[in-house]
């Protein structure tokens, strides 16, 4: 495959993605998706190369993608988990970064719930001059930019397999569903979403998860951004409904009445979606709390639910960017 | 090697393999032994293919060798394990098995502390039609398939190193000593030793870690199941002795006086063998209790213990069933 | 590369490491320093065989060196630890050993907390006639002799970059200042930094932290050994400065009054440094309590810090250890 042209070193934000970024994204993700579809889905793109996932934060689904993606370029790979390291010995987040840049790192995931940590370790990497590559796999509440590319690889593809492209999205009314406040899945998502002009995104939760501010995120995109404090004119001709992950401790914190008030009010259910356009589809970033954000049956109906394409597509979306960062140093 | 007719998708039990299924495993794993014996230990046979460990149970020894064999038949391997998981953030096992059937999983290890665990979730890939075999690597006190496969190829290798087949086993009499009740080793072994006509299996405990009931698993085979209460006449002229791990937790349920009567009532000695018959040989399934069901010095005496050979074998046997199972995708 | 003389089966302590040996490790370590300068990192020297992490104390940064070492020779890894394992169910550290070696492990890289561990694995593997190749990776206060080695690596190689041997060292001054007395780096140091006529190694502490005793350490060795109980002396005109964890633990136990006094009297600073030779470096084991035994500033200072290159030269020196021990079964 032709080298798409790509000069960003470190992906932490989607905040200031440009247009040709996200189509040079969508289509190495799907050419790597013609890869997957192989009995032999390796290539050896990155082969001699090492990504270590540094994951500060447990994670399964996302450490298995990366770890994974980065199997399937041929790439050495690395896990550090927070729980059997240095760290509880004193050493600091950017020594642990150091230590494995120093190793012989080519690209680093991290994964940190506390925002700003990716930002900081790119900070030190060009600070030193490292040429190593920074992807954030989801940082506190602030970003998730993986996921939200994923989303969007899933969502174009359904209207194009063959040419996934940002434009398909013109015209397109999408709702993002749940507990906006703390996601940082949705903060991604809120800037591809109005990366350009004639996208629609509707924002949806109860007042205390979606405040006022969040229209700020609005001023000076492309696209269109509208905040509700109900459902219903979310998903009013909805072309996919986006739901997000309910942390349960939300409730103790007085955020919330009770998780089975929280589904009558906001969960995403077939009953809801009638009020959606024909052939909406339903997004969810995993892991689900059945029957709190989401109904149960919807979540395993393939008529509408893009739950297990999602999952598929991050593999090919994550190849992608480890293949985009990784190829400058080719 | 050429591939062997082999239908089975799914390996979750061996209540109806047949002598046919079992002779295609020795002879395979009997190929793989000869090719761990090289210096390069490694065929390609399931590159590009990816092979998910899922132990919901946490565990080394198994998932250590489960991966080597899947190393070594050039896979790439996933680990999962139950602790840095998304199941505390209330996903449900089966929605953690479709993440990794959608991330492009082919086979799929499973080990969970519930029996039927791997069962529903071979049922939930053949209602997908995802064409992912599950291999169950130990479901709660239900079955542990590929354990009895190797304590089956350990044995009959030694019986002839060749060609390892069922019917070397006509005529042997064999015996089961120890916690059987709690034991999906000794389920799965009942099993393999009882598959054709000739064998005679022994099985020995105390009556509250062996109730009657365990006589109806003889019901239909066509070896002989035999039940004893006392270990004297299940040793007498037994050409092997298996001996099961006691859980030490089965003494606070007053299941068991203490370890040291236990030793003295069940524990196999090299005194208590001297009325095996000559050439008799122990197994183990590990990891043992060192003079609580087997004295110390016997477990270490290469002229009467399979034990190192059993984890020789589980690599040979386990590389032959991931072959089996995946190489219908070939 | 042409197989250099090697005839150590195990490497444990650099107790008894001959100048030949030493000199053997660096020219090989600086052979493979120029394979991971190159893109493609990896070589298919161990290709096929496998390399077993027993990590009975848990470690990342150690870990993950030797794991990207034996992957960059193309062994396959399997990853023990403790926490995860057997050993909570009664199984021996012998027990555990004997199971990776009945597996098919060819190289095993232990760390325990307690002295011993890895000889008696390495004497067991010796009884069983197994040719398997045991590299102690940390034992209790024992030794560390793979992080001698590349401490021993990152000296000699800034003397001569093209042919680090340790007879660059004569004539030069290396104070290692810390807590000694529980320091297996500093006893594995001890040995390779006296193996030759004309080196001087200083050593400096508080009596609590470094007795009289360790005088013994110089008996019958080529180079010269001293002991300070004030930092200064150790300082003048070194050419070398090592710096040790503090284990802040120790005050608990009364071995010394406070961090902050800690650092006064014993902590490496720019400062201090001005006794040094013109051209002093500074190194560390890692990972650092930054302003405790090193001043923050220093350990960022590349003009001094040779830390980065400690993990660097880790990387090549493990490889090159892996390889001589793997190297005799080709």
């Amino acid at each position: 495959m032709a080298t798409p042209s790509w000069t960003r070193c470190h992906i932490i934000s989607l905040a200031d993605f440009t247009p040709d970024e996200y189509d040079t994204v969508l289509q190495t993700a799907a050419s790597f998706r013609e890869v997957l579809s192989r009995r032999m889905k390796k290539v050896p793109t990155l082969q001699g190369q090492v990504v270590a996932n540094l994951f500060f934060e447990p994670s399964t689904r996302t450490r298995s993608s990366f770890e994974l993606a980065a199997k399937r370029l041929s790439a050495d790979t690395l896990n550090f988990a927070a729980s059997s390291s240095s760290l509880t010995k004193g050493e600091t987040i950017l020594d642990t970064a150091k230590t494995y840049l120093a190793m012989g790192t080519d690209l680093m995931v991290i994964r940190h719930r506390d925002a700003g940590v990716p930002q900081a370790i790119a900070d030190e990497m060009d600070r030193l001059a490292s040429n190593v590559g920074v992807l954030n796999a989801g940082d506190g509440q602030h970003e998730h930019p993986s996921q939200a590319l994923l989303d969007l690889f899933t969502i174009c593809s359904l209207l194009d397999p063959e040419r996934p492209r940002l434009e398909l999205l013109k015209g397109k009314k999408i709702a993002i569903v749940g507990d906006i406040l703390h996601s940082r899945v949705a903060r991604s998502n809120i800037w591809s979403l109005t990366a350009i002009a004639g996208m629609e995104l509707h924002l949806a939760s109860s007042p205390t998860l979606l405040p006022q501010e969040f229209a700020d995120f609005g001023v000076g995109r492309s696209g269109q951004l509208q905040l509700h404090w109900q459902v219903e004119p979310a998903l009013e001709n909805a072309d996919f409904v986006m739901t997000l992950r309910l942390q349960k401790e939300r409730m103790s914190q007085h955020l919330l009445p009770s998780l089975r008030e929280y589904h009558q009010r906001y969960g995403i259910t077939r009953d809801r979606l009638q009020a959606c356009n024909r052939g909406v589809k339903v997004l969810h970033p995993g892991p689900a709390n059945r029957g709190v954000e989401i109904s149960s049956d919807l979540m395993d109906d393939p008529e509408f639910s893009l739950i297990s394409q999602q999952v598929t597509s991050g593999v090919a979306v994550r190849m992608a960017l480890l293949y985009l960062m990784g190829g400058g140093k080719a």
